[in-house]
Parts: structure tokens; C-alpha cells; sequence
């Protein structure tokens, strides 16, 4: 066992950075900020503090990362076949099919957009601006995906495209802490049934 | 000034009690459980240590007859001018209209089924007991309100009556959610128009 390079130890180093983020992430999302102890982080990542704060200057830090991460780890099983949809709306609809249905087993505690908003609405102005850029970009998706059916042809040129995405992520989001609560997936599978019909009825007369 | 009778004792102890309660409510809406401290606790109600809890075993009585008395505050206006609508749907319309015009001002940190939903996902099983309850009450006011619908012939026999219940409870937290985030009632406008027209979309044919 040689001395190891500049490069190789900054790759451990990069690796445990990383397993530190994935398993702090459960910790904040089902914990908040203020709820996530130290002696939590440090089950959760099998590190005492030394070994978690040399690669963090804090929880702030740490925490930042963590809400990256576990957004970016349900924002991708909700993308899932999305381009291989023709049309814009069998996108929309995808959309809600791939948020109702099961949970990714990527992060523990429910929606971290849900969970970081209702924690960070007194306090913590960074993970605020996080969850607020990741709404906006949401946000900004599903009104683009109306606005491409629209052009198209596809979608009635009446409707307000943010208005619908403002519809669909309320909709989708109050019911993933209804589900939270009631421990069943049942808010969301109405939900689910309802936005198809919302949608399904946005369709432009020619096409129906 | 005499001595005060037992019953006056109680009686003013009764009130500080109630005081204590309403402004607890404020800070544990707005920071969880965990994140209440002792001392905005004691900042909120002008109180040393043992004078809040003279009054309260613990913490958690004390956050526990914050969380009734803030959702009694939030649910009341919510049932405003309820009983002077003469049929079922016009009540389900207020009931929306209610809920996204002006907050009470009787509460700061947003709705606290959603805050104490998201908080007490992970640890308080009371808290979330509670929170369970008050959704459920609410679920089957609106449904009852359908069925009520449905009985005298205004509403579709067709509709599931906790289904429009469910549908209609997420889109208004999932809008609070957002709103709170974007520090704007847009979300809850549009998401207010979206379930008038949904409403009105379960009119029965014959009354069209």
C-alpha cells in the first residue's frame, strides 16, 4: 500500500462527501432542519462529528447539499419515459401517473419541496431559496409543456399554461402530505384520477 | 383587596392559561415542535420558564393545546356564512372562497394541519394523532356536504363524496404550501378558481 496521490485521496474524500449527503438527506427530510441532531447524522452516516464536519463547515452547509440531492432523487422518477411521450399531453399525464405512484425508494420523509417549505418558513432563508428555485423550475416545466401543446395544436389556447401547473403541483403536493398523515397512498390516487380528468378536458375541441 | 377565593384563583389562572396557549401557538406553528425553543416560547408570552409551566406538564401539553386552539382559529373563518347558503353547492363555494380570501389574522405561520402534518412526520405521535383527527373531520364536513347534495338532487349521484373531499383539501394545502413559499396568494387564487369550476362541473344535468 503505496502513498496515496493528491487525486486519489480527493476521490475518497469526494466519495464520502457524497454518502455523508445521501444519508444526512433522510435525516433532514424527515427531521427539518432544526429537528436534525447531530447525534442522528452521525447514525445515520456511521461518522462522529469529526468525520462529518471535515467535510462540511456546518449544518447549514451540510443541509444545502442534503436539499440538492434529495430533490434532484425524486425529481427523476418523475421525469421517467417522459421522452418517450409524443405528445404533450400523454407527458402531462405521465407526470401525474409517475407522482402517484410508487414512492422512489431513494429518500426516506415524504417530499423534501414539501417538507423543506413548511420547515424553512421561519428561519432559514437559504433552504427557503432552494425550495423556491425548485418550485419555480416545476413550475416553469409543466407550464412549458402546455405551452408546447398548445403550439401544436393539441391543447385549448384558452388556458393559462402556469395556471395549470400551479393546479397540478398544489394538487399533487397536498396530497402527498395527506397520504403522509393517513399512511396510505389513497389522497393520491384520487388526486391522480382527478388531475387525468382536468387535463383529459383541456384538450382542444378539434382533437376531441 | 382580599384574598381571592378559589374560585377567582382558577379563574385567572384559567386565562393566563389561555393566554400562554395562544401565543405558543403562534411560535409552534411557525417553527415545529423541535424547533420551538424555550425561549421564544417565553419571548411570545412574556413569561419566565416557571410561569409557562406552572400551567403545563411539559412541552408537549402545552403543544398539544396549541395545536387545538390554532386550528379552532384557522377552521372558524373557514365556516363563515356557511349556514346562511341555502344549497349544498353554494356552501362547498364558500367554503373555497373562505379558505383562499384573507388569512386570519388570529394565527401566524400558515395552516397548521399542513405545519404540524410535515412536522410530526418523524417522532411526535400525538402531534400527529391530532393532526389526523383534524383531517378528518374536515374530509367528512365536505364530503357530508355532497351527500347532502347529492340527496336533493343538485349534485351528480355519480361523484364519489370523499373523492371531492380529498380533491378539494389538497389542492387548498398543497396551495397554501406554495403560496407560503412565494410569499403570494396567486397559488390559492388559482387553485380557488380551478375548484369552482370543478364544483360546478358535479352539478347534476337536470339542474344545468
Amino acid at each position: 500500500m503505496g502513498v496515496e496521490s493528491p487525486a486519489a485521496r480527493s476521490t475518497k474524500g469526494d466519495l464520502t462527501r457524497q454518502r455523508i449527503i445521501e444519508k444526512a438527506a433522510g435525516v433532514f427530510n424527515r427531521r427539518g432542519f432544526a429537528g436534525a441532531s447531530l447525534s442522528e447524522l452521525m447514525e445515520a452516516t456511521g461518522l462522529e462529528k469529526g468525520g462529518i464536519y471535515r467535510h462540511f463547515e456546518s449544518k447549514q452547509e451540510l443541509a444545502e447539499a442534503a436539499f440538492d440531492y434529495a430533490w434532484e432523487a425524486v425529481s427523476a422518477p418523475r421525469q421517467r419515459g417522459l421522452e418517450e411521450q409524443k405528445s404533450s399531453l400523454d407527458k402531462l399525464l405521465l407526470l401525474v401517473r409517475n407522482f402517484v405512484g410508487e414512492p422512489p425508494r431513494t429518500l426516506s420523509g415524504g417530499c423534501p419541496l414539501l417538507n423543506t417549505a413548511v420547515d424553512s418558513d421561519d428561519g432559514n432563508p437559504v433552504l427557503r431559496n432552494k425550495a423556491r428555485a425548485a418550485l419555480s423550475g416545476w413550475r416553469t416545466r409543466i407550464a412549458d409543456l402546455v405551452r408546447s401543446g398548445q403550439r401544436n395544436g393539441e391543447l385549448l389556447k384558452t388556458i393559462d399554461p402556469d395556471s395549470v401547473a400551479v393546479v397540478m403541483i398544489a394538487a399533487l403536493e397536498g396530497a402527498v402530505m395527506m397520504s403522509g398523515l393517513e399512511k396510505t397512498r389513497e389522497p393520491q390516487h384520487i388526486v391522480g384520477r382527478h388531475l387525468e380528468e382536468y387535463l383529459l378536458g383541456l384538450r382542444a375541441r378539434s382533437k376531441g
